[in-house]
């Protein structure tokens, strides 16, 4: 059998199996907010067409506004300073959006402290046991922070001094956008950069590194805790949106079952 | 090595290809266009939140409208009267959004007739060649009609008496949606159903049949002419809009290579 008959009889039997890592899109949907000046995105919202009425005697449908950042997301390059002669979303090679996933665990990390940052000795200590990154995979940040999306206050988790979410430092985040194998970089946060890296240096690392360097960038992902360590396949499915700075996205995870 | 992992070594290699069958998504797209009174969707929209300015310095980034049935973009059940208290498209399971994709190729036929209709006896002559239609497979109707698909007028392809578009035959729309195996139906046209289908008996029987019975549809899709017959992998990836009657949606298609 070849491969991909394999793929639909495992799918078939469960021996595959398909991890959704994608959360809900509607209007509670948290999104970034950042503070004056700067401008915010759309929230979902949705606006009937017609519903098996006079506009439309058989069929129900809406309109939908949102921004591209809204809800699980992918980032192009264009959409940071340092990406903005890179890709747009419509342009990224699907080749680039299935690929191996490797999934860091800072779940007890983060619990104990919202501002934990992903270092390079945090994949000193996969590699050690899963052997060296795969060419092309996606890096998931595990946090549990997704337990917490339909709750903008503690998705955000601001105060005073602003957000206190998990992510890369910044010397992480240069090594993740430099290391060959590594395509993208995915979080249950609501960005790719700790809440705190606003005053990181430069600002936003994860953003100015991975974005600037062909890389790309997925938030608000759910599920990550079903996924192992190593083996997964994640899809990364943006809509292309022409000369889009990002898309919401559709993502899947294919797991062996135990 | 398991399937997984053949998975990723074979699109290292190219010898597994991904096929993105997706239309670029742009205020270019074109929507059906329904007569009055019936109420019609919004076409894409896209306006700039920010773009390396005071509003957002090193970031760029937009806002977007649109209809759930924009672009290439999925049916859910409760689109549709016959499948109102079926599921929204955030319902709908993983595992019936990736599966054999069964081609059927009208292309000749839709370039000399664009009224062409599909109908059983086109599902004996692809069963006769390649077996019986795969479980949980995905049927697409390649007409060559995504060339159109730039240009609004050439692609709902309207005169006086209305759309003159390829779809299922009404016997056609019911064999479908009744078989075991098939588990969706895709097209290159508008809509899932033929141009003239609002004068058939039920009306759009392919929307009627189809998401009355847990089945779902795909519209607007490009590049089935690069896939075979038999053996492809479709891999459906609607955004999960909460109590959506559709969504826009990524897909791609796995092929072996030649
Ligand atoms: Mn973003
Ligand atoms: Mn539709």
């Amino acid at each position: 059998m070849t491969t991909l008959q394999n793929v639909v009889s495992e799918l078939a039997t469960g021996r595959l199996r398909i991890v959704d890592l994608t959360a809900p899109l509607s209007e509670q949907t948290p999104v970034l907010q950042l503070p004056e000046p700067f401008a915010n995105t759309a929230t979902f919202q949705m606006e009937t067409i017609s519903a098996f009425d006079a506009a439309g005697p058989a069929w129900a449908w809406s309109n939908i506004t949102l921004g591209e950042h809204t809800g699980t997301h992918l980032d192009a390059p264009i959409h940071w300073i340092t990406g903005k002669d890179g890709k747009a979303v419509h342009q990224i090679e699907p080749e680039r959006l299935i690929g191996p996933a490797v999934v860091i665990d800072l779940s007890a990390e983060a619990a104990a402290n919202p501002d934990v940052l992903l270092e390079p000795e945090h994949f000193e200590a996969w590699e050690a046991q899963h052997g060296p990154l795969p060419h092309n995979c996606w890096v998931l940040l595990r946090t549990g922070w997704s337990e917490r999306n339909t709750d903008a206050q503690r998705f955000l988790n601001a105060d005073e001094n602003g957000p206190h979410t998990p992510g890369p430092s910044v010397a992480c985040a240069r090594w993740m956008a430099e290391h060959p194998a590594v395509s993208g970089f995915g979080v249950e946060t609501v960005g790719i950069d700790a809440g705190a890296a606003g005053g990181f240096e430069p600002g936003f690392p994860m953003h100015h590194y991975l974005l600037g360097n062909d890389r790309y960038g997925l938030t608000s992902l759910i599920n990550l805790d079903q996924l192992p360590a190593s083996g997964a396949v994640l899809v990364v499915a943006p809509l292309p949106i022409v000369g889009g700075t990002g898309s919401p996205a559709r993502v899947y995870a294919l797991v062996e079952s135990a």
